[in-house]
């Protein structure tokens, strides 16, 4: 490789221990990065010309042989290298059983006004680097209220990305969005899917201003969501885990929906109820 | 209590280290028993009237105060019960974090012939204590092929649920459906879908036999899935994970059926894609 690669071996190494912090919010948030951890992740990462600042690799954990050729494209992106021997590796690896891969990417923040530039089809510059949608006359929003569970957003993510949402609004956030578990839940869908974290009144405020629908889902609504329009400008808000639904956003949504429950009253989840709500968009749109 | 609680102290206990060892399928195959951890899941279980042989608890784990009433109520349902140190129940404890309450219970197996009864909408003796769905004349099967994961498995049992499918049908399967993580994850389901395990070859005939229309979804499909008519009998077929549908239910389903996928060719995992078509089904049937 090009340049000489920094063998960490030492458990003490200030860098080591500076990765196991980066798994709590703080220091990320203070440090301004996240953790990518994995094969897949850090393809996708790079796929989506995000700026991995450094890249950590143990050979003894590798699971096939690509990733050489991973190491090499990161560098060439820009990454620091750094070699780790076995345990110095499973030290900073999070996922229990780790490949041999761990890069640290800078965190990113995107605004309101940047997602009306994305709608309004102008290209964006400045500090995310990810994929571009199309720009559509049409938005087709999801908006997640408080989710607590990391896991659960990250497969909110996924569905908003196989459903062709436009961009995912977290209000009021409990989870950050940087932690390990919605990088790794998300599959890699973090880094292309347009996601901004913004207050709930700031929220609403911006979909009226762009004249926005928004349907919301709880089970005392008396409208089925499949008997209500779907079409057009639309966003779809998903209340949270264990308290659905706040105050604000029941007495502020244009339409209350319901989907029909035939077993258990906590038999669909969050992320459950929102595939469903989207894909029933997805039909009436197309 | 009614009886004398034998107390466990001793991590050498005979029955302690059984419980560990049922954490694994053949232990539990070969006693005919599995585990069910948890406050929610074991009131799930009492709700369905599962027999609960054993219920072990540590009051220093509780969570909050319904568990003696709980603890009182499985041992009026014929339960022996074992009240363990903090110690001891750290160590059968399968969560990370336990609340101190976990039961042993019998395994049933289901038949088709089973099926046929409760479709045919006779009431079942014998083995199997659980509730009965409402007989039909338009059955609503889910067909899941070799899922891997049991967290896929017990998200997929959750959706059936909700759903209202009369049953599913696991062919081939690589998860034991009474591995701890499906319990778990299905929230307590698996004690109320009625639930058979069989050869493909079997529940194909079964469904040919039973005139059930099988609509099979795989990307290669050409119909959409909201294109095809989902109503009267129908069996979905799932895939599994890696591999997706097998060549025998590719090649021997009614209709294959696609989802459209707007992102990344992953997004949709086989839980999400289950419940998308799920849901179709229950809007076109409704």
């Amino acid at each position: 490789m090009a340049h000489p690669v920094e063998k960490l071996t030492s458990l003490q190494n200030p860098r080591i221990k500076q990765l196991v912090k980066l798994r709590d919010r703080r220091p990320r948030d203070e440090a301004g990065v996240f953790l990518v951890e994995g094969y897949r992740e850090i393809r996708r990462a790079l796929e989506k010309n995000i700026k991995l600042q450094e890249l950590y690799y143990a050979p003894d954990w590798f699971l096939g042989e690509n990733e050489p050729a991973l190491i090499a494209q990161a560098q060439a992106a820009g990454a620091k290298l750094f070699e780790l021997t076995k345990d110095t590796f499973a030290k900073v690896a999070y996922r229990e059983r780790p490949d041999g891969l761990l890069a640290v990417a800078p965190q990113w923040r995107r605004s309101l006004a940047d997602l009306d530039r994305l709608l309004d089809g102008q290209r964006e510059t400045g500090a995310y680097p990810g994929s571009m949608v199309p720009a559509t006359l049409t938005p087709f929003v999801l908006v997640v209220e408080a989710i607590e569970k990391p896991g659960n957003l990250g497969t909110i993510l996924r569905s908003a990305d196989a459903a062709g949402c436009d961009a995912v609004i977290v209000c009021d956030p409990v989870t950050d969005i940087f932690n390990p578990n919605v990088v790794r839940a998300s599959t890699g869908v973090l880094f292309s899917v347009p996601l901004v974290v913004e207050e709930s009144a700031r929220v609403l405020t911006w979909l009226r201003g762009r004249h926005i629908r928004t349907v919301a889902t709880t089970p005392a609504a008396q409208t089925l969501y499949t008997a209500a329009d779907l079409r057009g400008p639309l966003a779809v808000i998903m209340g949270s885990e264990q308290y659905g639904l706040s105050e604000f956003w029941l007495n502020n949504s244009d339409l209350p929906v319901r989907i029909p429950m035939a077993g258990q009253a906590d038999s669909l989840n969050v992320a459950m109820a929102t595939i469903i709500t989207l894909f029933e968009a997805v039909r009436q749109r197309s």
